[in-house]
């Protein structure tokens, strides 16, 4: 079959170089447009990017032309879906044009996600929302749609937390982050600010984290999504490291589970996109580590296989029993931010609506 | 009056070395006798030190020879106080034989901090605990004896956990720490270990932090310690960042507490070095910042006046009500991990001693 | 007598911090205005500051109302000299108003430093270069002044430089700098560009080390600056530290000197600052060291005393005979880059120009 | 054909660790024998290594048995090549025992690099010094052999040098270099002496890029090497980066050389291991860059294909026309220290000695 064709909107920074990094080469999408802020339009890729997610700029897109953020932009291509690592402040109105034209919006931006009829998707986590989108066409009447994806904090806590919910039920998740720069973009966190330091505080992190996870958690009931009844504490920090968020957590369970048995299920978890073996799929979306001292940023971050999904499998360890509630379980949970935690996520959200046949 | 002459045991570690730095030009203390392993005896200070903690090595003890470490080396000078640095697995009998020789020790070790009769001392804390000297000197029938601090990690989380017992009570603790390099000593973390990383593991310190807390909290009782009834919880990792531990806490108390109580009960704390006015205590124990990325570690771990107290200030921010219990309230902690944390604390509990004529 | 009132211009950016900072308690001057971009204009300076050189923007600038960056700016108060952090691309034509004003202008940027009757001014080096300010007066036909002051690359080089050139002539200089962070500003480096990295090259820093160095060992010849007649080669790298440049120099003498005879013409050194004994004077401008791994950025980059010349000492170390110059000398410098290499050397600079009544 | 069976010795350290991963899967060698000091006899490879150069032990020698530095150790299996690791204080004799016995010895320690008769060997730099081994033989009385690499910092640089050499001359060589941590090995530099640092110095480093660049391009005479009439300074800096030496070189060449002349004879050059196809060999030993701010360790370290080859090459970057020699070229150099500097070299090393017939 011929490639559909993609277009990647915000295309210059950290994330957006992420969307155009794994799009290349991949089996189903073919980028054909970049579109970035008018102040790059008309220029080369390679001319306005500082690319800095791999050693060069990939060869198949360096000289593509720069267009505006638009719709006329996709006319000329056959286009069937966007790529948005558009900042928050104008996601919004942009990604809802994009979808009245017809477009399929697989969005990493915040702005849509407490739309109701918005699903945030995590294909592993919550396959099932994507009965929202029938729902948000009806409702706005369009033929295009709007997926977004979590937080790339939300992103790696809600991975695991989703079998423990489903086998043992959640009663408080209390986490604290130790987030890696990438996430900050470019210019992002000043290299003046960070040197011999961490930074106690990213702005609106703590609340993302704790309400999407509970709408990820959370039932599809015929026409809205019922969030998860449990309660969320997130403390997040930035520290000196270059990719992959760490996150302390501790979880109450609902019934009594084990450090044994909460690892079998960690480890044997699989969703729709192992079963669809989508493209971007990793082979064990968890993987459970044993090591005292894993996981680790430097060295776990690109788990995934196969190659494709390098970076897409979230890793656990230190799972233990913990000392403040009877039923509580006490793990690290580490996530590549960029990846799993934004373009890599968008780019399965949208293998899994390509399989489910709600594009095109 | 004249200086008390003291002794530094394990002097060319990180801890070791800022004992010496910070009894240059103390007004009670004078340190005349270094004493390290014996590959240093013999040697001159500056022979066999890396040193590390400041620019220079102090002229004042450059020179000095390196002495074994034995009672019989503190004989030729008129000392009466050993500060300990040494390493848990020696610490233990070498500190009782210097006890047993009428030497009051003065311990950065973890070796005796479990045992009965020796007091885990914050000052600010628990001055009253210097009530069991009399009962282990009766124990142990000997005339010296031995006192010791808090692990690093406990002594920052304990600082603020103190105020908020006293006036609101607690019921949990659950505390992820983001711990100094110097915490490790030196060879300590291998350079390439946690370059653009963070370590999810510390041997032993996530049970040091969950037991101490309760003794330093506890009562006496006429002979003993009654440990307080509190669960705690604790997560500890390794930054890339030189000095000073930052925590990340959670509090369920008793009664609940408004954030501005809170603030209030902090920020106005003071304990016995306070009201004593012992050289080495920090006017405010506790320093409550009120921007909202604060603390950070370089730039709040020497906080603390005068300047003798540097270092010795607890900084406490993002003070907050906490989502999971009704009665929760979340703050971020720094303290300086090799000065409040080690030599400077074990310094400020030998002024205590001397305050109260334990010593002499 | 009272303090002569000063203006910061560009007072944001890292070293327009380091002015703020390092006039509180001047003994001469005294900061009146807080001059910074339209964008700032009206606002209280902690509102507009991203605050990153100490833990606390001081209490006397706090609540300052940044003014516009103009002559109107200074005419309510009693104004003498204005302190110019302004970026390179505006610095030149302002500095000018000023100077056309009446004000003496001590400037941070390269714009004017070309001029023919502009001096470059260090005081150890060249205080014999303000012989063209009476000149720069009669060419411009104005009553206030520029100097600027060198690249903070160039500012420690030529402190070694400056005694071997007068005591054994020097032909060639070939320097390979190790830069901080903190003189790209912010924000500067991009933490995710520099984390696990360094970055070989400073736009137009190679060419400045080289031009500048020749024209700060030159000449007054009774209207302008002869130029010294040497050669220089210069390659710069960023690398991961905040504060601090390191430079490998070797350098080819015109006459055969001994290893042992530079450290004594460089330990000896002093300029006109010490003989006048200026309030920011280093009481050595260089320190030499003499351990085999000094200087180190984080140790010795706050040479300097009293307490109000730390980080204006350059240090020097690594003394050695070369191996491709039989009249050559390999060693190590070390000079605080936005201390002596910007805002601490340009009030050096305005207080010899005070010493010398050229003000007022 | 069957693969020739080989041991590595002292292979818990950086460089040992190396040894064994670049060693999985090599299409001629395997892996049958690990040495490692007295303390980790007897013990799985997996109990004592500290395994810090990918996420995971090779599962191949995970379980391997840990044999005493011997040629017992050698006699079970059928080995034919010994890759040395070991510290330069043990590595002497201990390699000629192992020669003696018959096997060849692929070094990558300092102890014989002095010797008349034994070759530094870079293939694509001098493999005609394989002629020295039949005068080794010879000498020693030995069946087996010794070769040697050159250090990791003369290594990077004698790369591109080689072709300068070879076609303008040279006259003299000046460099600077910023050398990774990994070339310190494990413990190796502490975190707490590096961070927010650069340490001026690396002991012995100097001497040896200073003496070994004029053996490696010196020729084979029949008997032994006469060094290159050249003259080298080097100054050595260790700076916070994983992987990668990164080196500002300055050459005087013979011949004038302009700038695209440098550039095209450092992308054309091939030696024997591209002409012999060896399996670890780069199809482009060296590779320039024109960007103006690379090489740079964090992208650059890994250049090199086909994927065997990855950290085999070497970069170039910033050519320019030098300011202080009339015939003098600027560069920026970058190569992997512990892959083409060492275990990747020795291995290389060794391929070239097996195409030449001269192992087996």
């Amino acid at each position: 079959m011929s490639k559909i064709g993609v277009a990647v909107c915000g295309a210059t920074g950290s994330v957006g170089q992420r969307f155009i990094e794994l799009l290349q080469g991949h089996p189903w999408f073919e980028v054909k447009c970049i579109m970035a802020s008018e102040r790059s339009e008309g220029k080369k890729y390679s001319e306005v990017v500082q690319w800095i997610v791999s050693p060069r700029i990939p060869e198949a897109v360096k000289d593509m032309e720069i267009k505006p953020v638009s719709t006329e932009s996709l006319k000329s291509e056959d286009i069937r879906i966007v790529f948005s690592a558009l900042p928050a402040d104008v996601a919004g109105p942009v990604e809802e044009q994009f979808a009245k034209a017809g477009y399929a919006v697989s969005s990493n931006a915040a702005a849509h996600r407490k739309d109701p009829d918005v699903p945030i998707l995590i294909p592993e986590v919550n396959a099932e929302h994507i009965k929202l989108i029938p729902v948000q066409r009806k409702n706005r009447n369009w033929s295009g749609l709007i997926v977004t994806e979590a937080n790339c904090t939300t992103t790696g806590l809600i991975m695991p937390l989703k079998p423990i919910y489903e086998n043992f039920g959640i009663e408080k998740v209390i986490v604290t982050t130790m987030q890696a720069l990438s996430g900050a973009g470019i210019p992002g966190v000043p290299s003046m600010a960070i040197i011999d330091n961490v930074i106690p505080y990213i702005a609106n992190e703590e609340e993302k984290v704790e309400w999407e996870t509970l709408k990820l958690l959370g039932k599809f009931n015929g026409d809205k999504i019922t969030p998860a009844n449990i309660k969320v504490s997130a403390s997040c920090n930035r520290v000196f490291v270059l990719d992959g968020h760490l996150e302390s957590v501790l979880v109450e369970t609902s019934r009594k589970a084990s450090v044994e048995e909460i690892k079998k299920i960690l480890a044997e978890f699989k969703g729709e996109p192992q079963k669809l073996n989508l493209p971007t799929a990793p082979r064990n979306p968890i993987i459970v580590l044993n090591e005292p001292n894993r996981p680790q940023p430097r060295f776990d971050r690109w788990a995934g296989e196969p190659e494709r999904a390098k970076g897409m499998a979230v890793t656990v360890g230190r799972i233990r029993q913990d000392t403040v509630f009877e039923k509580g379980i006490k793990m690290t949970v580490l996530s590549h931010n960029t990846i799993r935690g934004a373009a890599g996520e968008s780019i399965l959200n949208a293998e899994l609506l390509v399989a489910h046949k709600l594009i095109q």
